[in-house]
């Protein structure tokens, strides 16, 4: 009897697997002058061009049995749109190097790429070239660029500015701690929102782009570390201290419920990919405006200084430290 | 008794490990408006902006254990500059993504980093952004941005161009061989420029870009994988068919003593980082001047029709199959 198996990776070779991907890539859209196919692409280029790239390793961001390829794919884009969203900027162009094992399943691959093809649609980006290697364990790197007009540092904090984030926070931390204990992920019912957070984050790019538009944020960046780190990143490059009001942090319902730390992966865990920003008082009823459209809480204040002070549901105030999540953690 | 050991990366941590990069990157040259430090970088986009990605997996692309570090940081950097070089660009920016098992030890990282620091000074490339993760194999992915007045593709190739490459074809194959066969790389001696061509390729920077700039070369491509895949790419993009005179192929003394199969190596040993490129007759002397500054060797011709047919030493025709090396062969 025959065996029916799967198409892998390796039966349909490096450049089979490429003409996959520019099959299925746009096309003159974003500036696109010359796509994937050639040595390198070419594209109008922005006169302030934002750069930057993230990875997503097996085993360490990831793993396979329990992410679903689809969703691999939007998210291996999405976490750098969050970092154009936390410039205030507007995403162009896509590069995406992969290394796969060579037993992946060709499946998982046209899973992934549709995943990768649906958010670059979603959100107006061109992929427009890449590289394939053969890894142990799959490693995706990705590298956006985009177009900023006015944009926003972490260095631009003053003491007065009021803190502010989006969303809610630990929600992708405590989908993780779900799907780590064994837990299959559920798109409905009151633990969907956090699986989503984990597996679907969605970029704050209009809120980026209208925080920068009209120079409402002083300092932004967007929340991936965990807070306590990434308000660290803000205070050490604006050289100020924040004061935070622990019982204002964002919590969901659903992460209440679902872990007995939820105040804890508010602060330190990863991947939120919310924005934290800082406010001028002039800019208050700007907020105010934005926080119809968008969800934003106030949490604190800058001051003077250095380090995280805060303010503890019981009254007491104590230094936050940065223990948020970090490769390599000695 | 105390026991000495090296520092790993892992005992440095993530943040110290950026700073080191960061510390290491460059200033305000290449129009860096904001480097690393952001959530992404600022620089002045050119009008035609090029973007390549390349990827160097560990046991993949290359072996820890013969390949130094420092040269390794070059040639991560090097091998997309080679794609720069093809489209007749000049570099601009790069950003590199690390995955890095925890053990890694420091000095490797630093050598690595210098490394990719001397290849981006020497050809005027700012690093300007990165992200760093963990992975049980070396890891590394580097974009590079380059600015491209008149370019050259893959596609322009017409019956009656002249065929030419750079240098010598096959040197870093047999490189790669005489490591993989045990042996310590020579900087001296008969073998060095095999060792180099291998753990040191140099982009063809300046070639590409005089060939783009009065468009000497009507079509042109960087030899990646190997002459006969790389010719393939040419007639398939163009719609052409390739006539070469494997007499010609030019092939180094060190390569014909090293090896028992030169001419294989030349046609499909892969990373030569020499430049492929068509010309049409009115422009054969453009290339007899740049001749004189660079190494060009006519080896055959475009003409109608499909696939490339070889002329062998022995004087009989045959078509030449590309099989090149690539990833994922089936």
């Amino acid at each position: 009897m025959k065996q029916i198996r799967s198409v892998r990776v390796s039966d349909l070779g490096e450049r089979a697997v490429i003409e996959r991907i520019r099959q299925r890539s746009g096309g003159r859209e974003r500036g696109v002058i010359l796509g994937i196919g050639d040595d390198a692409s070419v594209v109008r280029g922005p006169a302030k061009l934002l750069l930057t790239t993230d990875m997503l390793v097996e085993d360490c961001d990831f793993r396979k049995a329990s992410f679903p390829p689809f969703l691999l794919g939007r998210k291996s884009l999405c976490v750098n749109l969050s970092d154009i969203a936390a410039m205030g900027g507007k995403p162009l162009h896509a590069v995406v190097g992969m290394a796969l094992p060579g037993d992946t399943d060709q499946l998982w691959l046209d899973r992934f790429l549709a995943g990768f093809r649906a958010a670059a649609a979603e959100y107006g980006v061109a992929l427009v070239g890449g590289d394939l290697s053969q890894a142990p364990k799959i490693m995706i790197s990705v590298t956006v660029t985009g177009e900023a007009g006015k944009f926003v540092t972490r260095a631009g904090a003053k003491p007065g500015d009021v803190i502010y984030v989006s969303g809610t926070l630990g929600d992708a931390a405590g989908g993780l701690r779900l799907l780590e204990s064994g837990r299959r992920p559920a798109m409905r019912g009151r633990e969907a929102r956090l699986f989503r957070a984990f597996l679907d984050p969605a970029p704050r790019l209009e809120l980026g782009a209208a925080l920068a538009r009209r120079a409402i944020a002083s300092a932004m960046i967007d929340i991936s570390d965990g807070l306590a780190v990434d308000l660290t990143h803000i205070c050490e490059e604006s050289g100020v201290r924040a004061e935070i009001d622990l019982a204002k942090i964002p919590i969901s319902g659903g992460l209440l419920l679902a872990v007995d730390n939820p105040l804890d992966l508010a602060l330190n865990g990863g991947e939120d990919f919310e924005l934290l920003f800082t406010v001028k008082k002039k800019n208050a009823a700007a907020v105010e405006r934005l926080s119809r459209r968008f969800p934003l809480t106030a949490i604190g204040r800058i001051v003077r200084g250095k380090g995280i002070a805060a303010q503890y549901p019981d009254g007491r105030g104590r230094p936050l430290e940065a223990k948020g999540w970090e490769h390599f953690r000695p």
